[in-house]
């Protein structure tokens, strides 16, 4: 896979692509990873990319001719047309099935703004998709390009040790993760739940298990709608609900 | 405020913190930013931060002693305990009100996991926030961190020059962004929509207000519930969604 990043702030990127997956990624040949800056595609005499919005009103505006050149090229002679990734805050939300669907091109370029807003001419006719990666406010698209950029090339074949297949295969049953414990089985008095150190497989698992429904339901109950659960857990997990309830409602009896 | 990281990655930090507003920020001496390596704190013979898990299965698990070493080493004698933030899927989905929050902060501190899940007490005993920025998979803690950090140092009193208070502002309304055009009026053969050049401020403001509340429509109906609309605004926009339902109708119609 090819990727592009075109962006005013390409030394942001050099740490990133150097180090953990990435830079494994590129030195096995995976992925190439390439941070171009758009200013070099200004051909104004000022090297302008922005000028000021018409209508009026605050902030600058990142001007199409620079990005669509940048763009063109970056296609090589008689090459694919590549998807074209802009990060902003009016993206669709990002998701892991996004990711996915992502790492199967062979060439990816996206489009880093910084303060700046984008002419409406580069979303229409030059973007393919425009991600946002969350509901808060960053000062450029530098860093939300960094992480979809992570998310999709770890899933390329080969760009992953097995090390991590514990983390993707907790993700892929649609529960938070259950708690982890390694040695000291003491430490500072908080000791490892017994079952654990029990040597009983079935328990640990069954533990386990419990533990991931029970995290989700207290922090994310939302995914518990699409999680994948057999009908006993189900049967299980309607117990603990009804339970709290009950709880809830002894203590607020009690505090009349 | 004081910013440390925790990472078995500190030089993926570099490129990050030192440009943009992040390295702005912390010329000023608004913030001051720490990546630090936290198997400096691993106190055994062969640096060791992780170890298998107990109850068995994959991964490797981070122990709780490095960690707890390097916070405490971080705080300066007699200091306030910082609020320390662990980067992780399992945490609560990230938004602007808990930027808001962690910005009033005088010390924050980051832990980042690599592949690796962390023992559970680091969780229950050390951690006071775990976030997750969105719902998909990384490779470790690093990125999520500067994702969080540059949301945060942006808020700080001074780091934001007026360039960027466009951006701001168009998300405190809980819309998203209207369409932005800047020169050339005309861009292979593609115009700026002409109330934007007409030169009547109060049409442009009408326009971009209502382009905004049919972006946000299109793309993230779920945001109009909150959003602050004028009486005349929910009307318009109970009018366009009418119009929309009369069109899919008679598509769907002329299908038969």
């Amino acid at each position: 896979m090819r990727i592009d990043v075109l962006t005013l702030f390409p030394e942001m990127f050099e740490g990133v692509f150097g180090a953990s997956i990435l830079g494994k990624a590129r030195e096995k040949g995976i992925v190439s990873l390439n941070a171009v800056n758009f200013r070099d595609y200004a051909n104004n005499k000022h090297n302008t990319v922005d000028d000021y919005p018409y209508g009026g009103g605050g902030g600058m505006v990142l001007k199409p001719e620079p990005l669509f050149a940048a763009v063109e090229d970056l296609v090589p002679e008689g090459g694919a047309k590549p998807r074209v990734v802009l990060l902003c805050p009016q993206g669709e939300p990002y998701t892991q099935r996004k990711a996915e669907e992502l790492s199967a091109s062979e060439h990816l370029v996206f489009v880093c703004g910084h303060y700046e807003g984008y002419d409406e001419r580069i979303r229409q006719h030059l973007v393919t998709d425009e991600i946002s990666v969350g509901d808060y406010v960053l000062t450029g698209g530098e860093l939300p390009a960094m992480v979809v950029i992570d998310s999709i090339v770890r899933l390329l074949p080969g760009a992953l040790g097995n090390e991590n297949s514990a983390v993707t295969d907790s993700f892929s049953t649609g529960l938070l993760e259950h708690p982890h414990y390694t040695r000291p089985a003491v430490f500072r008095g908080w000791e490892v739940p017994e079952v654990l150190t029990s040597g009983h497989h079935a328990n640990v698992e069954t533990w386990r298990r419990q533990q991931s429904i029970l995290r989700t339901l207290e922090r994310r109950p939302e995914l518990l709608e699409t999680a994948e659960l057999s009908k006993k857990e189900r049967l299980w997990l309607a117990e603990r609900i009804k339970e709290r309830e009950l709880q809830a409602q002894s203590a607020s009896d009690a505090e009349k």
